[in-house]
């Protein structure tokens, strides 16, 4: 195959361009029963042509459920890869988190075995051979890596993300690398580091968000490439979420808060370093520290991902840094970005989500960890997964990463969700979580569009108060009250009120809902 | 005051001399409602003569709950000192860890606000200011600290703990230091450092067990220090738990699969620094590791608290070095320990728990965690601390440190414990935990003398299968495997079966344990 031009001028690295094949022609590299690694975070940077390729092999040949692979991927890839995998019956075992609706059925229909782990630890479970037990070699079979371009030593600079690549590729039996010519060539935007194993790791030498500690690329073995396939389309994300009135309030209570803490001498003028996920609360917290109101100069951000508020956030010149482990700009994002290339190029660095996500300099650097969750409840444990206990929706991301190490650990909500026949038939503060995935150990805040409740030093109980008189709806604040008031009685009567519940009670809201419709009960008898 | 020449010979510093004092004329710095700190750790290292006096002074004067404090100690205290505040009514808070049959009934009564925290979180979130919100000065009033010896510019060679000290120090408006003349100088077995406060703060460059950071004593700015009190008592710490039929199968089964681990080349031949907690489990499974048959040589112990099974297995050859922020030996173990100084103290460090329980090095070491819950769930959650989801034991501790960080992240525990009226009346394995400090995030293996569930890479509905069939108890594993299918039966059905749960159900077990003394019941309708 002759390579274009546009190809040759990213891939550095003679010796590949002999590899140069075309993705439906590596179907015989993924028989049935495949472990599959696939670069991609938040629905950027991920390998679009060979999955593709794969899809439609099955569909034309009616082999659904035939070629099933496990496939593990940073975070979410593209909707129009993994989700047609998931339609096609093609994904046997997923881990560590997935967007989109066909993926999502086929968990909670018991198709595909899903397991979601902390993006920190992904990449550290999986180089200590944790998912490939069974694997005679440990290794996994083929990793498909998205580049934007290829040094001459055969390295990989990765495209809008970094997620799990480097140690998916240290995993790699056979490496395939998608070139995708109808991005920029990224160069010169990544920070990578391998994972060595214990006893061999070494300190994170982080020690602001600028900080730079490895290659602009990931390191490869040239003889483990068996194929290098030219990709021509970007990646296809979506416009974000907007802000609406909730979420304004929400970041309005938040930046008062944090005006609070600076008075008090407890946070540097300039904040400490932001992490902010993806979502219409987090695009208001953004987009209220972009406007004159917050009054915060010289803000540096470590996250995990950035959606377009934050080149809001630089233009405002409130920003001076930000790292994460990937961009998911929307297309108009993309277009800013690349358009606007120096101004914003030398303010940003992409890291691998081991790096990005590292409790160690989390803690280091005192992050603010903000969170969206399915629900807290009175005594602030959270819910980042679960619906009713049972259902997954995206997976745990690096949710915990944060909030265990923040120094400031916060989680955002509308403090209700409409069910399908109450507009406020979801209350978002419960009683007891249906399902736990950030305990009492490690929630600072919690903060919904009525109020904010800071827990810090707080028992339990008082606790309990204070996140229903300051973040419950007015509607749920009674019914909460009540429960808390019968717990209390019923559980300090027999010396066992440290945290007191009514097991027989405690999900009983909940129940209703699934029942009636909205988690409004009439009474806790 | 005149000083005897022992106390002479542990006080390098002159000046402080001039300080010394009998506790019983210090009870006016102790108003009521002060904040205060005092070192210590699982028992030891603690204050004993300035707590004491002030009990005396409640107890005498009868000022029962008309002096009360707020209490910031590592971890737990010695029971002479802490019950009996508690007893007394002295305690309005406390902080983060406690052992004592008085102080939990306080808690668990309401009498006490307490609240558990990581025990690497604690000394952070102390010195970001989050316990003293409401003190204009944000410092501790009092901080009552035990001294083995004293330094010449004034610093404090800490007892057989060093717990919070340091930062509890940093955050004093006063300090007194005891100095305990009834126990050796244990000077040369610490290792100290500060905590700074973000964005100031610097990696632990620990790369192995041995490595030190700091400097042998605490640094004390000597203006603060306002009285030298001479103590005359050791420590009162109780025999350890003895291994029973139980805890040795389940040591067993531990060091077969570390074995299985070491072959398959996951683990090197003398494992990884191994974290282990107090109990009988633990000092089981530290004797497996002392005995001929599991055959592992040059050890390392990376932990937060030794206990006498780790004098056994310096004894056996096995184990090369040793590092926790307590050694909370049994008296017959401190004076082994104390009478063979040469043998040991050269293989022991003691660190302060910011840095013993440090995620940051915890994961870099790739320790080896292991901690017994109150129970675990089929999905793999652990409660540690609330039974029956409200009942306070003794706190967190370290579990969360070590069990979210660790490569292999362990929970041992029996299958079932006695009830009132039935010996297996309880079940450790359980449909869901009705409190969560450990979440299925967190957990690699779990094992009970049944058997070994190893559930790394496995999605929910797999493990649940895993840990009854492996783990359970013969009489609850057809319970729990009903509890199972139901779920799954409706779950999936519905499409929300990722983590089946029948919400109505999920806490039968206990509800029945509570109304009719066992958690076998008789159906799931």
């Amino acid at each position: 195959m002759a390579a274009s031009a546009l190809l040759r001028s990213r891939v550095k690295r003679p010796s590949y361009l002999n590899k140069l094949a075309k993705a439906e022609d590596l179907v015989s590299l993924f028989p049935n029963g495949s472990y599959i690694g696939w670069s991609g975070f938040t629905g950027v940077g991920y390998p679009k042509k060979v999955p593709t390729a794969l899809a439609d092999h099955v569909e034309k040949n009616n082999l659904q459920g035939k070629l099933k692979y496990s496939l593990f991927v940073g975070a979410s890839s593209g909707a129009e890869t993994e989700n047609r995998w998931a339609k096609l019956k093609m994904i046997d075992r997923r881990s560590p988190h997935q967007v989109g609706k066909e993926i999502a059925k086929g968990i909670n229909t018991g198709e595909i075995n899903f397991f979601d782990k902390h993006l920190s630890m992904f990449p550290s479970d999986l180089i200590y051979g944790w998912y490939t037990l069974n694997k005679p070699n440990n290794k996994l079979d083929v990793v498909v890596i998205e580049a934007s371009a290829i040094t001459e030593d055969g390295g990989i600079i990765p495209g809008a993300s970094v997620g799990a690549s480097p140690e998916l590729i240290q995993m790699a039996d056979k490496i395939i690398i998608e070139v995708n010519t109808a991005s920029p060539d990224l160069t010169g935007l990544h920070d990578i580091v391998l994972s060595e194993k214990p006893p061999a790791r070494t300190p994170y030498l982080v020690m602001q968000p600028e900080d730079r500690i490895g290659t602009p690329h990931i390191p490869v073995d040239p003889e483990k490439v068996v194929a290098i396939v030219e990709s021509d389309y970007p990646d296809q994300t979506q416009p974000n979420a907007p802000e609406d009135a909730a979420s304004q309030a929400i970041a309005s209570n938040l930046i008062e808060f944090w005006k609070h803490e600076v008075n008090m001498g407890r946070m540097p003028q300039n904040l400490l370093p932001i992490q902010s996920g993806i979502g219409n609360i987090a695009n208001a917290v953004i987009g209220g520290l972009s406007k004159g109101g917050a009054n915060f100069k010289g803000l540096k951000v470590w996250t995990e991902v950035l959606q377009d508020s934050f080149l809001d956030l630089f233009d405002s010149g409130n920003l001076d840094f930000a790292t994460a482990t990937s961009i998911r700009f929307s297309p108009d994002g993309f277009k800013r970005f690349y358009d606007n290339w120096d101004r914003y190029s030398d303010k940003l660095l992409l890291r691998s989500q081991q790096v990005s996500n590292s409790p160690e300099i989390i803690r280091r650097l005192g992050c603010i960890g903000m969170n969206t969750p399915v629900e807290v409840d009175m005594y602030a444990h959270a819910n980042s997964t679960c619906v009713m206990g049972s259902r997954m929706l995206n997976g745990l991301g690096g949710s915990a990463d944060f909030l265990r190490s923040a120094k400031y650990s916060i989680m955002h909500t509308p403090s209700t969700r409409p069910s399908k026949t109450d507009p406020t038939g979801v209350s978002c503060i419960v009683p007891m979580c249906t399902h736990i995935d950030q305990t009492e150990h490690d929630l600072d805040v919690v903060v919904t569009e009525q109020g904010l409740a800071d827990v810090r030093g707080l028992s339990p109980r008082e606790r309990a108060r204070v996140i229903i008189k300051k973040c419950a709806h007015p509607e749920y604040q009674p019914i909460l009250t009540d429960y808390l008031d019968r717990a209390e009685f019923e559980c300090l009567k027999k010396g066992m009120g440290h945290q007191p519940h009514l097991l027989s009670q405690a999900f009983k809201m909940h129940q209703n809902l699934a029942e009636n419709g909205t988690m409004k009960i009439k009474n806790w008898d």
